[in-house]
């Protein structure tokens, strides 16, 4: 009797077929034939579960917001010190180890392709964005924040700095280790945070 | 009599094609056809400048690398106090204007495109890079970077940021104008300037 196989499982494993293919080749990487070939299908049997192309992106990319968003929420329910929680989750955006490089790289190129494809970007969408404002937010309660800062323009500066740091760490991987990536983060969050806070 | 057409300016002509092509339609979206389409050549025509698509590809890179430091050196030497000199290059890497904007997402792209084909990518020839290590290091000769500052880290902040900019712009090209980009730039600057710097 042939193993039965969760179609959603069987989605998901396409889908992360589907963010190597992206990684390895580029968005221009991505057919029908490669990821079959990456996800060890038939065609055939990759059609029956994404009848297009464009499906199969589309749920590729959600794939990649779900799992920031786990990752985060997971974060955010740990038994941690507030400012420890916050570290953690811009570093879940970021390339500190291999797993969290292909979600952080894929979210980044998918960020790109949605211009490039005019497909519609839409800020409650974007994962990193959301958990940025959540972060600015959270300092404010937390009264961490320096006075007198443009909230708004610190909300960007944030997320610029980790798209950034996302980017850079694609092109001069060797540069970039957990360690790297978590004294960058703690250095801004200190820039942004009253003198008596230390992360 | 044929008019006489200029083979360096034929070939920059090429390049600028190619750059619409990858902002329209992305780098998956370079094919011989595509470009001498956009530059208004036969196909015959653009092999007789460009023997292969890497090459293309090359010379389109170097183009815009070129245009950028064209641009930061002329600002260098306009007649102004040296901290707007250093915003003005900091805005040359944005999309403040249209002619800036296809330079800056352009270069971005390439950025990005160099890791996804396993191209060398070097710090000498990034010209972005170079460009903040000349501000950091003159903010230092001026006297005016805060004490105590990892200017590594600084440099690396910096350019994070920079390319952050340009990626959310392109993906939220509603929420940039060359005003905004010069607030975002002077926050920064004041930030790891000394107190009595105001940009």
């Amino acid at each position: 009797m042939p193993k039965l196989i969760d179609p959603i499982e069987r989605k998901q494993s396409i889908a992360q077929a589907t963010w190597n293919i992206i990684l390895q080749q580029g968005i221009e990487g991505v057919s029908a034939r490669n990821i079959a070939k990456e996800a060890s299908l038939s065609l055939g049997a990759l059609r029956y579960y994404f009848s297009s192309q464009e499906e199969l992106m589309l749920y590729a990319e959600a794939l990649v917001f779900e799992r920031l968003t786990d990752k985060t929420n997971e974060i955010f329910q740990e038994d941690q010190p507030p400012l420890e929680k916050i570290i953690g989750v811009l570093l879940a955006f970021l390339p500190v180890n291999d797993e969290s490089a292909t979600e952080a790289e894929v979210r980044l190129i998918f960020k790109l392709h949605r211009r490039q494809s005019r497909m519609t970007y839409s800020e409650v969408q974007d994962v990193a964005l959301q958990a940025v404002k959540n972060i600015i937010s959270n300092l404010i309660l937390l009264n961490l924040l320096k006075k007198g800062l443009d909230v708004s323009l610190e909300t960007d500066r944030l997320i610029h700095l980790l798209d950034g740091m996302v980017l850079d760490a694609m092109v001069r991987p060797e540069r970039y280790n957990k360690e790297q990536q978590r004294i960058m983060i703690v250095r801004h969050l200190n820039a942004i945070c009253k003198e008596d806070v230390d992360c």
